[in-house]
């Protein structure tokens, strides 16, 4: 088998075997393929595409490039949460330790934020001492006793996709259906999991701008999920505007806290309950969506799900106080505020300038290896749709640096749009695939 | 400017600017671009296409790349002729001498064989002594003197063609016709030429399997050498059947040598004559076609085209003896015939199978650096449109190694195709692009 038939194959847009996906998988992971036939074979994916069954062929190959994960002596459904990233979301904070508390098992992996999306890794990392690098015996022995753990990809896992993925980033293919549902999939795969909730972000915050795109990655990602033996749901979310009123690690943890205290934003509430009710159903720790719902406001309401938060921070070596105490989180040392420019309605917030104003601010990261601010960040002071007068106070930059905050200021304010008349906003949850 | 979003951009089927594609160029020629961003991007070339100012654009940075050879000094029009690779394809060796002998200043730059397609600088270098690798001085020289010198391609020329050519050989992006248009005319402007005639090849043996393809290829050729200052003209030929009666090096000498004494199969005398008599016209050697027909004729017919065949070989250290002793070259030890399967019409004699079966025997490579035996090869002893009875001799194999030989012949057998009825052939010249 050659490299180069391979790519004419795809070039001419015939469907790969599994061979030949495996030939390319193994020859990615152990270096034997080349990065320029690699190149272009991601390039003539992401234009002529790939069907259903070889974008599972494609997953499972890339979960064979690694270990997975055996579970299996835990007790219990184990299941995760995945989002494909947003500004401001912060759900897996609020939706891990809800489902946990309910009696779903949860074994949640997830990744660093990259470009204008944040990452739930960076987030818990601004809780002083939490550790993300559990080994497979302290993951097991968390889901054990603390019913949860969230924690980072191990070098072992799907190596095949960091080598994928490192090229996407580098030639443009970072935008293919097939190859997002394949690292994606194959990284869940490999943690071992029994169902997989996912949350597929779209809109101007959103990888995938558009609904229709959107509604076509959550297929694949449902359909990739079963294929391997993992019951898969899909909601499909608004990310236009941040996700609650916080961008930035430290004020995000503070607001997840919030919220698992019963003080969630309305647009967060909406999507972590969502989120959490098919965790439990998936989980069997509830019969219907509507007994999902009910088990989870209990579990806010009781504070049994801010207390797993508490042990589950305990666990991971964290401080357990930062939930009752939020001075002994990070805080930047100065703040901003930009004002309404006009009166009127705040038509939109949009979250990908927002995004990439926070990465200005030290929050975020446009390289894999750049150092983050736990304490920098945005606060919004209003949401889309509310009546401003002008002058009105709209985004709080938290900021350490007055070189970043210069940076980020006008991404900041070309984010705010006052309009006449109050914005159609379209339902915040846009759709579902189950 | 970043490759990246280079890639992205034609990715996305957008044309390219001047300053993107200088960019593209100087990275490939200096190695600042990595390999698997420029594989990236020939794949989306490949699949987008580029229009014809970026063709021309890409083209003239790839001259600019490297050296482009100043041969103002020279008296009269300057011009090649370029094909664009077939089997059996002999005619530089005969039209570059006749071109010459009717007072057109021919410095011809040529390629090696690749794959099933031959070569005229391995041809040239059947006849021993003969050196291919004449400096810019000997170059012009040698048009001073002899009026044609036949050569290969230098280092110094189009450099960044060199990197992205075995880039296009490794990720299945050749047979783009803006990419064969760059690669093709920059090495022909860097040769500092007034003039050139193309040969484009269509059908089973050439890189373009249809008419249309190859008129596509040809009319790119011919409006990119025009943007650059060169005029340009190109005939499409038929290339379902070897051209004339031999393929191999030191058999396709012969052949060409009895061309030029008025003793040409039918098919390459036409081919030539086409061929020539542009050259002519294009040279300011004749004032219109007729007369340039009239002309090459009489080259023919008065032995100063062989003439002067003699006199470039001597100038470029070649043993001139061989035009009248064909027992100087090298010839093949062993020969066997491979006979009509049945009664009938030969129909076809598939070129690329009896081109592979010639690489097979030794006369062509299919990786650059292999070593080629000048020996070896194939005479048709019966060409497609001939009536024949079974076990009529239909291919002579010449053969070194039984083991090649064994390797040759089920290829050389399936390319042999009879038919009850005559085969409907189309005309050799199937178009012409000026």
């Amino acid at each position: 088998m050659r490299g180069v038939d391979i790519i004419r194959k795809k070039r001419d847009g015939e469907p790969l075997t599994a061979a030949e996906i495996e030939f390319v998988v193994s020859g990615a992971a152990s270096g034997m393929l080349p990065d320029y036939q690699l190149a272009a074979l991601l390039m003539a994916i992401m234009l002529r595409g790939m069907d259903a069954e070889e974008t599972a062929l494609l997953t499972e190959a890339m979960v064979r490039s690694g270990v997975r994960l055996d579970l299996s002596s835990i007790d219990g459904v184990k299941v995760d949460k995945h989002s494909t990233g947003g500004v401001g979301d912060k759900t897996s904070l609020v939706v891990a330790p809800v489902a946990a508390a309910c009696g779903v098992r949860v074994p949640m992996m997830s990744g660093r934020g990259l470009g204008h999306t944040g990452g739930t890794l960076d987030k818990l990392e601004a809780i002083p001492g939490f550790r993300v690098d559990l080994t497979p015996g302290e993951l097991r022995r968390a889901l054990d006793e603390v019913g949860c753990a969230m924690i980072g990809q191990t070098n072992e896992m799907a190596p095949a996709d960091r080598t994928l993925y490192a090229l996407r980033d580098a030639t443009a293919t970072v935008e293919s259906v097939p190859l997002i549902t394949a690292s994606i999939m194959s990284k869940k795969i490999a943690e071992g999991i029994d169902a997989l909730v996912l949350d597929v972000k779209t809109g101007r915050g959103a990888f995938m701008k558009s609904e229709a795109e959107s509604r076509r990655l959550a297929a694949s990602l449902v359909r990739t999920g079963a294929a391997a033996g993992v019951r898969t749901e899909a909601i499909i979310t608004r990310m236009d505007a941040p996700l609650g009123r916080t961008v930035g690690n430290a004020l995000e943890v503070v607001e997840a806290i919030e919220a698992l205290k019963g003080r969630a934003p309305e647009d967060l509430l909406e999507v972590c309950t969502a989120l959490a009710a098919r965790m439990l159903v998936l989980g069997r720790a509830a019969t219907d969506p509507a007994d999902a719902r009910r088990l989870v406001q209990e579990a806010i309401r009781s504070g049994a799900a801010v207390d797993r938060l508490r042990r589950i921070i305990e666990y991971q070596g964290g401080d357990p106080w930062v939930v009752d105490d939020y001075s002994r989180l990070p805080a930047a040392p100065e703040r901003t505020v930009l004002p309404a420019p006009r009166a009127g309605f705040l038509a939109a917030l949009d979250a990908e300038l927002i995004g990439r104003a926070s990465v200005c601010l030290g929050a975020g990261r446009d390289r894999t290896r750049d150092p983050i601010d736990p304490a920098v960040g945005i606060r919004l002071l209003a949401k889309p749709g509310e009546r401003v007068r002008a002058a009105d106070p709209i985004l709080e930059l938290h900021y350490r640096d007055r070189g970043q905050l210069e940076a980020a200021l006008p991404l900041a304010a070309r984010a705010i749009v006052v309009e006449d008349e109050p914005p159609a906003l379209p339902p915040l949850i846009a759709g579902e695939i189950v």
